[in-house]
């Protein structure tokens, strides 16, 4: 700038050209700097401070239309969230990962179809800056919505059918399946079942391919399906028992539903682990909580949370997609 | 209209006219009727036809800004929610109340003073169209922060100092604590002491007040004040032990602070209701889980959530105030 050029106000163009980034990162910057490097910040605060830029608050918020706010979807029943602890721990980790940057969460319950197109429909309006989905199931309309929309997403656990659209974090299902699996036959256990989750979602289809991976096909009578919930791990037990007296294992697919295992074995006379052995998946309250205390695999939900914001967030600013698969790990108690 | 005047669009205000209602109130209708009355918006519908009227989609939304959503502001830990069974009945009442009337509920948790800065800066925001408050205690900034502002907001249970400001439903507690109170000494009871809830919330207030309706000025020993959690329950009622050895009966203000309170009694040797008597309040799932059984105070969550909801429906509607008392009734089972 030359002294014989009028003064002129300096414009988000030129911090941009001064600090080497895009507009859109200096937008970002001037909206908090969730999204953007420290080093990329560093050099945009340089720039406002060199060119003289100042921010006008109004024209920003019409702009950037920010809202400081991630919806967390929960697409199961409300009694779901209160009945399993993971959702406490998932929800908790989320909400402070999330605080931390000075950013609202807001939980809503999408338990049916029409929930679903509802709440797509009001986070699409602009009330959010990404979602956080919980607990989707193959075939709900909800993803589509969202994508079509362009709103950042990102899945707890992995998205049935559109792995490659939208990011995700998840336990290792697969491997702590097969975990579990080779634990029970290194104790001797012959005849080994498996109460899966529901088998539109990835830990019911997964658990099952990691349980087939280690037993081969197996007898599709040693196969029953649950929903997750305490009351269906009865009811699929009860099940086993009819169809295979001789069962002497089975690896049941969640803790909680491994409680209501454990309390139909309870029923039929069945000593846990002298008669049948029971493997959970989890590694949660309830695994601690049953007699005898669960063998289950571990799966760290506060990890999931906090890297669950950390993709939304990245991915808010750059569009990216990616997917994180943590580790799941074998706990030895007492049921196996 | 005459012949000869040029065709004019009939607008919002014609409608108005005809159907003999404000201009609000047939933005209302357009918007869903969710806050009209049966017989208003069957005027307005019939105005509508008459006088040709045509919806403009978008300049209505950009009139109105309805977002469809409620905030359910939960001034509380986050393990609260999940500890407490109150809180999912309240949740999963206003959440069916409201996808009735279409309307998404959004659920946002407000542990502390800053949760509840930034949770009133989103709600203000105008992403929500009305705030249900659950848990508020006295002091908190929130109130005021949406009182500001105009968002129209229902309490559960009496906000104080505020009663006069916001709308709210509240149970009878006064009149429950009469009751229970009333029980213990019908039933030859003599040194009763009381586990109060936080003194913050009219919980904490107006169950007390009720102790002493019956009992007078009681003995300052008598009186212990828990958080509503089962942990301070079990503290509490070790305190009263220590403090008063030949206590013979106790009012605890919530079931699970009495779950926490017989814990205390059994570690302590004691039998309930042989050697001490105790009575809860709430008449939650924690009442009848627990040995021996609670008699107890029932409150009605899911009247509370259902009333909340029409109530806040209402008073965006009309910008009136006012408060539902609902019964409570006593409920006697073997502890006492």
């Amino acid at each position: 700038m030359t002294e014989s050029s009028p003064p002129r106000r300096p414009t988000m163009e030129d911090v941009a050209e001064v600090a080497g980034v895009s507009r859109g990162t200096v937008s970002r910057v001037l909206n908090g700097g969730h999204y953007v490097s420290p080093d990329a910040s560093a050099a945009v605060q340089r720039a406002i401070r060199k060119t003289g830029y100042v921010v006008n608050q109004h024209a920003r918020s019409l702009v950037t239309q920010r809202s400081d706010s991630v919806a967390f979807i929960l697409s199961d029943p409300q009694d779901r969230l209160f009945e399993d602890p993971n959702f406490n721990i998932l929800l908790k980790g989320c909400t402070q990962a999330l605080a931390e940057r000075d950013i609202t969460l807001l939980l809503t319950v999408a338990g049916t179809q029409e929930d679903r197109k509802r709440v797509g429909r009001w986070v699409t309006a602009g009330h959010v800056d990404g979602v956080l989905l919980v607990s989707e199931h193959a075939g709900s309309p909800l993803i589509g919505e969202l994508r079509s929309r362009g709103l950042p997403i990102v899945a707890a656990g992995r998205p049935i059918g559109h792995e490659r659209e939208i990011s995700y974090v998840a336990a290792d299902d697969r491997d702590g399946a097969r975990q579990m699996v080779s634990h029970l036959r290194s104790r001797g256990y012959r005849t080994i079942g498996i109460i899966t989750g529901p088998v539109d979602t990835p830990g019911g289809v997964d658990r099952l391919a990691g349980y087939h991976d280690v037993l081969g096909r197996s007898d599709k009578k040693l196969i029953v399906h649950g929903d997750y919930s305490q009351a269906s791990g009865a009811a699929a037990m009860e099940e086993l028992l009819r169809r295979v007296p001789d069962i002497d294992a089975v690896f049941v697919c969640s803790d909680l539903m491994a409680l209501g295992a454990l309390a139909a074995l309870q029923r039929a006379g069945k000593r846990v682990p002298e008669d049948i052995a029971i493997g959970g998946f989890d590694d949660s309250k309830a695994a601690v909580s049953s007699t005898p205390q669960l063998t289950t695999i571990r799966q760290d939900f506060t990890r999931v949370s906090t890297e669950m914001v950390r993709l939304l967030l990245d991915s808010i600013g750059t569009d990216t997609r990616s997917a994180v698969i943590l580790p799941t790990e074998l706990v030895i108690r007492d049921s196996t």
